[in-house]
């Protein structure tokens, strides 16, 4: 069992709903998230922070800085994993940066609260 | 040590606050997370989006599928790890869909920040 | 690959972003938690509580008991991650009750959208 959890565009959620349903995942859940790329700041800025310039450094710690996007987690059964990651990359994907980014993490153990079902029949 | 993480109703934080309270469980933190399980669904929309219908699939997009949940976040050392799934579980079990899940996944490490305590010292 | 996840204080974000640029980590995502650590409850409150004294449980449910914080999350490449949890000792110890805490949990797999790039070349 596998947590995949993916930072995407805010308006790629429709999109993103539509691609899981198509292949089957009917559960999951969405939530805010502020977040930033490498992409997202100026490499001179970055340059000039990393170099300890108090002023890039500061420009740096802007709240504008921070891009707000979705965190979109689903939990499934290792053998959908694959099927998971590509229908959010064929969702999500446009090429510019900002696309997002996918992650996968262990779950071992899940109980659906109203039955006590564990393991993976928690979560099909 | 282990990430305990449950999906539960909003209005059944207070009970769920004072469950994790009266097992001995003093951190703990929520989030709020937007969800959808299978039982929230038609049954016959799924279906039909599962088939192709555009309708079907623009109407499980549509933003009033996904429901406001709370996501309550608890990291407890592993033979605590039944007594917060029990307590969760019996506060938050109504028999109806939309119960929530409960996910246990592990955490190799954790650092109280005041202390620079590691391991369980940093979370009991 | 791990992922990091420091609960924080609001207030310590600015400082935060900018420890984390300065060792070289330009892509986190921060959301929004409300919780509570062992050194916000009163201790009598709680051992009444835990006694079952129905005011005091009460008391312990009501909404103000959690705090808003923030929580940060860094996914990073085994090698980074003592450095990433000094900056962020170092940008949030005041050493009062509240600082935080900070999680780190395994990330078998990352994926970057936009190119399709897996593993520590999603995240560098």
């Amino acid at each position: 069992m596998k947590e995949i959890v993916a930072i995407v565009r805010i308006n790629m959620m429709n999109k993103t709903k539509k691609a899981l349903t198509e292949i089957g995942v009917d559960a999951f859940f969405a939530q805010e998230a502020f977040g930033r790329g490498k992409g997202l700041v100026s490499s001179h800025l970055l340059q000039g922070a990393k170099k300890g310039y108090e002023e890039a450094i500061e420009l740096l710690g802007e709240k504008d800085r921070l891009y707000t996007k979705r965190m979109v987690t689903v939990v499934v059964p290792d053998e959908q994993v694959e099927d998971v990651v590509e229908a959010l990359i064929a969702a999500n994907k446009t090429g510019k940066p900002g696309d997002g980014k996918i992650f996968v993490c262990p779950v071992p153990e899940a109980v659906r609260v109203r039955t006590g079902e564990i393991g993976e029949k928690a979560i099909v």
